[in-house]
């Protein structure tokens, strides 16, 4: 997804949309919002998301997702104050990782960004790779994942 | 105020509320929003309101107001995700600057936390201070600031 | 201290000196390090200090400390990129809390800051408050605390 | 280079070696530097270096250098307190676009992480493309690009 033009992309291709307001402190010297603030979004939507699909606190199961990889291109210039909306859909789903694809909107019908994030699910005591949980698998479906 | 017991403080103490929620980077080692966070949601309560409240851009004008002082009391631990409510109310009005306090509310009755933050504006270009302008008293009236 | 002129501040006023280097993103639309950055290096120096005064790490213990208050007054702009230090001392030891003073110094002799940063330590699963464990006042002594 | 193995990445790869030291807050609840801090270290890195090795301020001039694209993979768990080294180097460098390839190291041999970064320069007004300054191009000779 992320290397056909983003800028296609719109939010009726993502099946989960979530607000995410931005902070004062995320603008910087430029006026804008600094590039690294749109994973901060990307971080709270997947797991924002996964906590309330699961219906789990996904952060005290033995199994942990940990993020092996995330990128994201910046296609327009975002403001503070502003209420953006992120799409999150699913990209790909191994068999200990998920990838999925994100996209961030402001008012205007193009994304002012786009972007991935990958979890590999580990063992939380040994960090070795486990099959990615049965309840992150049922929420998948959710974003069009076969059912597990 | 912060003087009394912030504990008492209620969301009907202050003539301004507004939601932020947290965000999964939020979260420190600890399991709670860190200590630092509580500061970035007073700024963006503030500069957000102020925004709305003088309807101009406050970055833009030949005056700006510059943070002097803040301080938080830090009372329950605050988690993610969650959609908190920040209190704004005004503490003094000077003659350059501006004194707001701020509570954080989760689901409790009792605020998570309480702080003060304290503007003084400069002159954009010389930094010093300057009266707080026509547009921002104007807006701290909603706050019970005199008419100016 | 705080109620005190903390312009008047020197770095020898404080036993134990470290070095912050600022961050891009620090810096905020006005150009000089946003005010909530402070509390990110006040919250580094503390913490680093103890896991190094101590010997352990603190994160791990039965006992954790928590921060109950903080305040922060900005006396000069900071910029992006510098090397500054921040002094670290002690203000006051009581039976489970520590309240450390804390002054950030760029070229200047004059701080650009000055705060204030409270533990208070509670036992890990309870969240009650219990005396301050004995390899912390240990580390204590180094910045004047009575030796325990 | 982040298309091949990044494992593979050595301190000797990248001309330009700088130290950023971890803060308390760039850990999060699972007890590692959270992914979106390794953004944070790239942008401080790349526009430090540049700030020094063009021996101007970069974010004054009529043209900014805006960040287009982002992406890092994460090999390794990062920890506070510890002082990374960052390694720096040139991936690309086109008319208007700088790619830099960056790596993040803690004590061990291999990479805890491995990104790229990548520039667009616009006019700071109209933010329509521009060459790439020669302030700029004259700096990255440093990083093996051809003379200017």
């Amino acid at each position: 997804m992320i290397t056909d033009d983003p800028r296609e992309l719109r939010r009726t291709d993502f099946p989960v949309l979530r607000e995410v307001p931005t902070r004062w402190g995320d603008v910087d010297v430029y006026g804008h919002v600094n590039n690294v603030v749109h994973y901060a979004m990307f971080d709270s939507v997947v797991n924002g998301w996964l906590i309330e699909a699961t219906g789990t606190d996904i952060r005290q199961g033995d199994e942990v997702g940990l993020v092996v990889e995330t990128g994201c291109r910046y296609l327009a210039e975002l403001d503070f104050p502003s209420v953006l909306t992120v799409g999150l859909g699913l990209e790909r789903l191994g068999n200990s990782s998920v990838s999925y694809r994100l996209a961030i909107f402001d008012a205007a019908e193009s994304p002012a960004a786009a972007g991935r994030f990958v979890h590999v699910y580990v063992d939380r005591a040994s960090r070795r790779p486990v099959t990615v949980p049965h309840r992150v698998r049922q929420a998948l479906a959710v974003l069009g994942a076969p059912a597990p």
